[in-house]
């Protein structure tokens, strides 16, 4: 059973903000980096390689944190707890598509043997929050 | 054996600037929220309360992930995989000396019942990373 994100949410994943993604590593611990993100109705969509240390953290264990603050205000943020399903992109669209989105131009950074997958994330639970 | 913070780093913890602080639940799941931060030397300092989900989590598995963006350049960061101790802060002296740091003026929003507490953060790891 899916939650819905906010309407103001929405938002701040259409522009061109930066979110948080945690994982968890294989002992256990979590595992933060920062993420372009993108958005399908109620999921939100990054894009990362196989190669990297989250794509392989959320292979194993799906259950993943995403924080966004709001881009005009900190202590306004949101909070997806969420289910993350990784599937492969092999023609870089997702990344395409958000590097677009953020720097304008298509994703120029990839060594050629990326294997680019999309994280689909489905919220189970979302947390407005305030800092303190 | 704890590691050391980059001196660009340290700077971007001594300004006014939000970090990322992901704690695991008492599931194996990740839980992130934005917190105020200082620092004493290597050792990230970031002040809650008993009754906040991130400091029973803390209590309970004291591995965190804390992570800052270079706040004029988000596609730099630190990720600060640690381990956090849970001190106890009667006389609110952290969150009030975060507070005048982020908002000019003791922290105004405490209510009676609330028990400070002081995460402190020794690094076991640090990472600098770049988004994509």
């Amino acid at each position: 059973m899916s939650a819905v994100l906010p309407d103001a949410a929405k938002e701040w994943f259409d522009g061109a903000n930066f979110a948080t993604i945690s994982t968890i590593e294989p002992d256990g611990r979590p595992q933060a980096s920062m993420v372009w993100v993108g958005r399908d109705g109620d999921d939100v969509l990054v894009s990362t390689t196989r190669q990297r240390r989250k794509a392989a953290n959320m292979g194993r264990d799906s259950r993943v944190s995403l924080l966004m603050a709001n881009p005009e205000d900190p202590y306004s943020y949101i909070e997806i707890r969420g289910t993350a399903s990784v599937i492969p992109d092999p023609t870089s669209s997702l990344i395409n598509e958000l590097s677009n989105k953020y720097i304008g131009k298509d994703y120029p950074w990839d060594p050629p043997d990326a294997e680019r997958v999309i994280i689909r994330i489905s919220a189970d639970k979302v947390v407005f929050n305030a800092s303190g």
